[in-house]
Parts: structure tokens; sequence; C-alpha cells
């Protein structure tokens, strides 16, 4: 085990952990039964349905990463045969998209270029053009930073009883959700964004209509990820079905006692007004957001590099001379853009003037000399 | 967060883990791709090779409990009509059989009593009873602590071409496993067991005979464990898959740390004289383990209540009185034993002292006082 250099976590995920969080996690291990143990998952389940916006009692966090969540989703929700109308605009829709076909659904594709919204009227014409089992959008797309408004797309689900399946992973907890009013079915994230806990949880929530389809599936749903099997240990049975991973456990217990002291709309407020005071700084530096800001995820700002600089070395100075990471663009943005997270506890003025400062240095580096003074000026009079 | 009251942990696993592990997983995050963490994950990858004895390339820790990994067997190595033969003398070949049989696989099941061994010649006759494509052996069985010889499997494996799958959960790091010499061709296990590190990560293996069967798939692979989207990832493309669990990997680098320091000849031997010296002592209390010395796993020993105990009230008396938790009866076992893990850093002669000393006092506590002094002589002079 070698000694780490600190890197200032700003990219697309994970996100920096408080030091509550990390000390939570090296608490000692109990029993995945221990009557100390089981009301952390009690307190955990409470905390998630909150944040998801929902009475769902199958809210728990899943052992896995969040593409876990994403598996759980399709495990129980994709029969072979059926329909599932996915919403396209970046690399994590594409995903769901092969994860519906390889479970043998018909995935219907709505597309809309990276970095654009998807078309709600298009998304309900693909819904109206067959018998449409389920449809998936993905909330806030972490490959473009585009957030998208569900409720039209939850309108034309609810109308065609499609069940109306979300990817949060970005999303939660750094905007308040509201899946119970809005109709959202099932919907799945992870704990390494805007809730700054470690990677390798998948907070799950599904409701009734969606469980009601996986009591009437004829397939059966692969062993890992079976919600009935799940229930039995996070519900009060407390059947075994796997050994919980406890210190994650602990660390996500303590990082949703963080937010909750914080409050939702006041961790709403600080995303948005660091992502403000980051596109000010932007703009005096010369650098163009990709997306606007009327539909721009506020913890996640994707930036579209100037003519003639090099992604690599320009994220490459970033890591080296300033030890802060950053996320290059993915599918057809790699080299083009570059993505900022101020996510969870990284959302932080002081992480937007040392960020603003670097890009400027990092411009310099390739000849492009930049009004550092300016960004930062302009950054902190937001 | 509360506080929380630490207890000895000698059930079936969590096992306790080091103050050093403890330490390296609350180390501050690193990106998945940070060119700090790389080289941890090819660590990692070099140490668990090294426990599996194998050279697969293929050799990595999936996010996940141990489950996923069987989940990862089972979802890239059984199509639906291949016919399985799984060796059940335990709740965790059940499971196995059961995943199986969700894949769509025919799960020929060879049975033995909970807490006898599998018969191997049961098991080559249920192989060539059919076009056998895979056959599986749990190793050690954690709910009964029998120990399979696994060399007579093997042969009747290779005889048939049929793939060898091995649950070596419990086994891994207790005792040296020589996996490609014996012919395994795919394994998993957790990291909760004699590896000592927190449960959330399931090291797998596959080897040449097992990708050549992947390759030739009909069916697709679900999206989370494919072997060939996770080799992206473990690989040198270091393509993205999932935001790996960086905290549970430095945990486990930790773990794999204090492995290598102390040999795996050394750390079997430990596991083998700490299983030794608790038979010595639990004689004297006139309890009886379930499995004979001879085929019995050195981490886990399944013990049989004397008629009138009650479970509930003497496993409570451990956890209460003197905060120890050992295991309870699983299937046709429960409330006929207790199960007591001596596992990775829990394997301590202290531990066994202070578990006979409370299994002692748990038994008087039910009107049965037994020789307590006797039973801690009798084990310290093993």
């Amino acid at each position: 085990m070698r000694s780490i250099d600190e890197v200032l976590l700003l990219g697309p995920g994970p996100s920096p952990t408080s030091a509550a969080v990390q000390r939570a996690q090296s608490r000692p291990l109990l029993g995945h039964l221990d009557p100390q143990f089981t009301p952390i998952l009690d307190r955990i389940q409470v905390g998630l349905r909150r944040l998801f916006g929902t009475n769902n009692p199958l809210t728990l966090p899943l052992a896995g990463t969040g593409t876990a969540g994403m598996e759980a989703l399709v495990a129980n929700l994709v029969e072979p045969g059926d329909r599932v109308v996915v919403g396209v605009h970046g690399v994590f829709g594409q995903r769901f998209a092969e994860a519906v076909r390889r479970a043998g659904g018909d995935a219907v594709v709505v597309a809309a270029e990276f970095g654009a919204s998807l078309d709600p009227d298009a998304f309900a014409a693909a819904i109206a053009g067959g018998p449409t089992r389920a449809c998936v959008v993905v909330h806030a797309e972490t490959s473009t930073g585009v957030l998208s408004d569900l409720r039209p797309f939850a309108a034309a689900a609810r109308s065609a009883d499609a069940l109306l399946l979300v990817d949060c992973v970005t999303s939660i907890g750094g905007v308040a959700l509201d899946f119970d009013a809005l109709g959202v079915d099932a919907a799945f994230c992870g704990t390494q964004k805007c809730l700054s806990a470690p990677p390798g949880l998948a907070p799950v929530t599904f409701g009734e209509r969606a469980l009601a389809r996986v009591a009437a599936r004829r397939a059966p749903v692969p062993f890992y990820f079976d919600t009935r099997l799940l229930t039995g240990y996070f519900g009060p049975d407390r059947a075994y079905h796997y050994t919980a991973p406890i210190s994650m456990l602990y660390a996500l217990e303590a990082a949703l006692d963080e937010l909750e002291a914080e409050g939702m709309v006041a961790r709403e407020a600080r995303h948005r007004a660091v992502a403000a005071s980051l596109r000010q700084g932007l703009e005096v530096l010369g650098l163009k957001p990709l997306v606007p800001v009327s539909h721009a995820t506020p913890m996640l700002t994707t930036v579209r590099y100037p003519d003639g600089i090099d992604d690599k070395a320009f994220r490459g100075h970033l890591r080296q001379a300033h030890r802060i990471e950053v996320g290059g663009g993915l599918g057809p943005l790699a080299g083009k853009v570059f993505r900022v997270g101020l996510m969870g506890h990284g959302a932080q003025p002081a992480n937007v003037l040392r960020a603003l400062a670097a890009f400027g240095d990092a411009l310099a580096a390739q000849g492009r000399p930049a009004d550092v003074a300016g960004a930062l000026a302009a950054a902190r009079a937001v």
C-alpha cells in the first residue's frame, strides 16, 4: 500500500467525500444481521426515500456500482420481447438500450444529438408506435450535462400505461426529486456523485406498478438482482440474500446524515450557485459550455475546447500541475469537451476558484493566455 | 450516525478487519482512471492470481458481494438449455443450482446430506448421464463447514469436457489454492471471509476454456457481468465499464498486502492451528463438531447443540453478554448447530480462548455448567 497524493475530484464522479464519511467507513465491521446494524439499513432506506421523493417500500442500496442499479431495473422489469422506448442523447442512454437488448427486449431508441435535449413529442410518438411496456429517461446525462424535465415524458408514459424508468445517477442529491408525484415507476442511481459517498452502491426504488410487473413475469429474474430476494433482507424478515457491504453502508449513512442536516433545498441552491459561478468564470476565460444554462445540469458542466487546444495535454496539465481531475468527452464528444463536476461535497465556491485558475493556466500552457484574475472576480461576483 | 460497540466477529463472515485495512479504506478517493489508482488495480489482480493459484489474465474483483461473483459465472457460462451438474450438500450449492435454473440451465443436482461430503462417484455418474456443459463444486460449504477435495471432481469434469466451476468464497486466503494445476475453469469468492477485507467485492477468475465458451455463446450476457466489458476496464485499455468501488479496493489491496507479508503457507497453518485448538476446547465443553476433522473446513467449525440447548438464547447470550457473533444453522440445520468462523484476521489463539469461555458461560446460562478452565487449558495445549 503506497501513500496517495490527494487529488481534487472535479470530474463526473467519484466526487470528494467529507472527513466524516471517510471516518464512518473505517469503523469496525458488524455482522449484516447484527442488532446494531439493521437499524442503519432502516435509516438509509428512509433517507433514500426522501431523496427519490417516494414512499416506495422497496427503496434500497443494492451492492454494486450504479451500473448494477441499471441492470437491476432491466433484470426485473424487461422480459424477452418487451418493447422498451429509450431516450438516447448520451452514453448512459446508449448503455441502457444495450442492457435492454441483452435482456431480450426490443429497444426502440429515440435519439437526439449529444448535448441536445430529448424531444418529448418524438418520445411520445415512439411510445404510441407499438405496445410499449416501459420507457427510459436519463434525468441528468453525465456524458453531456443535459438535465431533462421529466414531466412530459412521465405524461407520455402514463397515457400509454408504460412503466417510466429513470436514471438519476448524477441528479440525486444535487437537485430535489419528487418521483411519486411525477409517476416514476422505478429508478436507480449511484452513491459517488451528489451523495458524496464512495462508489460501490446503487440505490434503487421500485413502485407498486413496477412490482406488479415483476410478480406477473413469465421469465425468471437473475438471482442477484431479484427484488423479491432483496426485499427479504431489506424488509422486516431480514432473510439472508447476501452479505451486505457493511463499511460502504456506514459511509452512505454518514453521507445521508450530512445531506439531511443541510436540507435538500439548500443543497440544490448550493449546486446551482457554484454552477452559475463557474459559468461566469468560464466566460471570462473564453470557454463555452456545451449546453445552454436552461437545460444544463447544475452538478456537471461540459465545456467545449477552443480550437487548437489539445484535450489530453489540457487535462494532463490539470492533473499533474494542479492535482485536479476533470472528465474527458465520451463518444462523439471525445477530444472536443471536458466535463467539470461540482457535486455534493465538491460543490464549493473555493473549488470553483481553484478550478478556474487551473483552467486558465492550462490554456496558457498551450499558448493561449487567459484573464485568470478577471475570471476569479467574475466567479466571486455571483 | 451512532457510535458502534465493537463485536468480535466469529461467525461465517464478515470476519474482523485489521486496523491497517480499516485505515486504507478511509483514504481520500481517487478517480477510477487516475494514474495513482490503476496500479492498485494491477497489484490486486496479481495478488488474487496468487491466491487462486492461477495465471488467468481475467482475474479481478467484481463490484458486488460474493453472490455477484456466482451470478457472474452463471451469466457468462450458462446458456438456456445447458446441462449443469451441481453438487449440493449445503445452502450455497442450492443457491448455485437456483441461479443456473434462472439462467435457463438444466441444473442436475447431486445431493448429499448437509454436513456430509459429496460423493465423487455419484458426481461423475451425473456428468456422464448426459451432455454436460459445466459442473459446480462448493469448495468450503459455509452452511456446514465441509471442505471438499476438488481432485476427483476435477478429473470427472475434465474427462467429460465439462467446465469446472468452483465456489471458494470461504476457503480462499485460509487454505492454499492451486486452481490451474487442478484444472478449475472459473471460480468466485468474496472478500469478507479469510481475506479479511470488508464485504462488497467478488474476486472472480476465468480460464481460457471458460472464455472460449463465452466467445462462442449464442445468448447475450447481461451488461453488468460481461467478462468482455470487465476486461476492457481491468485490462490495459482501461475502457470505462463502471465506476470502480475505489475505497473497497483500497481495503482489498491492504488486505492482500498483509496476506503476502504472512505468506499463504503460514496463513493456512495458522487457520489449521486455531481450528484444532478450538476442537480440543469444544470437546472438554461437551460440544461436538458436526463434521469430522478429516473433511472439515479449518476456517469454519459447525457445532451441534447438546439436547435441550436453545439456539436463539445461546447465540443471544454470546452477543449480549460477551459481544461475540457466531452464526446460526441454515436450512435443515437451523436450531441444531451454531457456526464458528476463525477467519483471516479473526483466526487468532486469543479469540479461541475468548470464544470457548463464552460458549461455556452460555451453556451455564441454560443450566448446563461446563468445564471452562479445562477447555481453555486443552485449547492452549495444541
